[in-house]
């Protein structure tokens, strides 16, 4: 089986972005705010809105399930407050659970936090406990930076993240690290902001003890880890000067890596500096790249070419990165 | 010849440090600021500081010249307003002058510029100006982000920027994209914030016009360029996307990548990825990382050896990367 452990509700019906916008147009006056009821979208539009995208790479590509998360950027939670954040998340989990429940060979879900900038983290956990035990949902999208692209709140390494934490710990499942939009002009999301979260979230985890406080945790940083693999000698070299533990005692037996790196030279990269049990299978399909590569022919993010091309793993390693080591993080799902 | 284009003053004399220090504490009360002329080090206090370290290394290492500029986390733009970066400025490119001075075959002036947040680049162009035409330099570092760590500036293809370009433009030299110490806890300086920048700065070139304004600008990206050439497919992609032109029509004749990446896969996808033409030496020694790599036995940024350790990359293409290159970019230096 081989499992897509990064995929987002990019394709969703207009209706779910005609709700946000009107929900946007209410900040100020929540008594225009419309209702979770007033979101009316069909099974069929559902179909639709997969059949033609998600479902028919899926097939085209040879991959089987995807776990399936709200679109990243459109979380947004720099827009409005908890209150806005929270109904909005509770409305994209909502579509997630029903692509799964229409789905549930091809869609496991993983749910949106209703974060949002200066407010604790301690106020996503009822959210969370609502889309895995009620929803059946197996991990969460955690943004490091609700703001946007400004940065305001505390690193992810502070206690301020606890309480998420404890209850990620209890209900035993993982978080992928994921910034939303960016609303800073220096920033693009996908190109940038996406990818500088990665990195920014990996040093973080490099100069704290978040993993002697939270030892059962588990992190996913997605799009290949960001900068990381790449300056690895860097990221060895800068734990040895601070006296930190090896990387592979010190943070991989918490973080790992998904395979969202649009070229075979970088998947080459990161299958060869980082140990095959913290390589994920994934693709973010439909997602930040959508075309085909004239070098090559095919789709830029059908990062399972990349991993089949490769000669030198193991068909065994082969396949942790495509489901064992996706079972193994996301242990809640037994499908 | 091999001309390392990345080196910093980070063994300075403690002298210019406390000068430092006073200075920050007269911040609100400027009658207490020190004078340039209040910073006394003598030439046996450069010679010794460099004689243990950056040309210790460069005998080690077999290389020649290093292009040396101030230490780019001192520079922290964001400390005081215009007056003080601007007095901080003159003096650590007088510092690089004398050491240039004692050592004109071993070192090269690239100057820092007197950046201050909120205020415009055009206040940079004197000290630029200085530096080239009475100091002999031959680049700048330029900051993307002077708030240090909070991106509150235009991106840098605004034409908030522009007046510096032109003098650069018209002094023929160019600029290393180079951002200095993070006050942002989300961001560590050497393992975050430095490859934040050069990714940043990719994307706001790859989706602005700038080198159509400035055909003839030459900016170079360091540490390997963040993250951009591990994820190459994805910027193809999202260019692609996007309707620009491919890469290197579109910005490989002004974007150029320095070698300081601290490992042998990771100069290998360097090399193999992006053009031979636009890669230039260097390991920023003595620099982020000072340890020895227990896995080689060589300090990591010791990144000579790894591009010594290519057989497939010829020897003229070598030459290029270690000389060729950094002599075409920073055409200004006849040595």
């Amino acid at each position: 089986m081989i499992i897509d452990c990064h995929g987002h509700y990019t394709t969703a019906p207009a209706a779910l972005e005609a709700w946000r916008k009107q929900q946007i147009a209410a900040i100020g006056d929540p008594s225009k705010a419309p209702s979770r009821d007033a979101l009316v979208i069909s099974d069929d539009e559902i179909r639709a809105s997969l059949e033609g995208a998600q479902l028919k790479l899926q097939r085209e590509r040879g991959t089987d399930v995807t776990i399936f998360s709200p679109r990243a950027a459109g979380m947004a939670h720099h827009v409005g407050d908890a209150a806005t954040s929270r109904a909005w998340s509770e409305v994209c989990n909502d579509m997630i659970h029903r692509c799964v429940s229409l789905y549930p060979k091809n869609f496991v879900g993983v749910c949106q936090l209703p974060q949002s900038p200066g407010v604790a983290p301690a106020n996503c956990v009822a959210e969370l406990e609502r889309c895995v035990k009620e929803l059946g949902f197996i991990g969460c999208n955690l943004n490091p930076d609700p703001s946007g692209g400004y940065w305001k709140d505390p690193p992810l390494t502070d206690k301020w993240w606890y309480p998420l934490y404890e209850k990620m710990v209890e209900l035993d499942v993982p978080a992928m690290i994921h910034v939303s939009s960016s609303c800073n002009p220096n920033f693009h999301a996908t190109g940038a902001h996406y990818i500088n979260g990665d990195t920014t979230a990996f040093m973080q985890f490099l100069t704290s003890d978040l993993f002697k406080d939270f030892p059962t945790l588990k992190l996913i940083i997605p799009h290949g880890g960001g900068a990381v693999p790449y300056h690895w000698g860097r990221y060895r070299g800068l734990a040895q000067d601070m006296k930190r533990p090896l990387l592979k005692d010190h943070l991989l037996k918490n973080v790992f890596f998904d395979t969202c790196v649009y070229h075979q030279p970088g998947i080459d990269l990161l299958l060869k500096v980082i140990p095959v049990e913290n390589i994920l299978f994934a693709s973010e399909m439909v997602g930040a790249v959508r075309g085909i590569d004239p070098e090559t022919g095919h789709y830029y993010d059908d990062t399972k070419r990349y991993i089949d091309a490769i000669d030198w793993v193991s068909a065994e390693d082969k396949r942790k990165i495509f489901e064992g080591n996706v079972r193994r993080i996301f242990s809640r799902w037994k499908q």
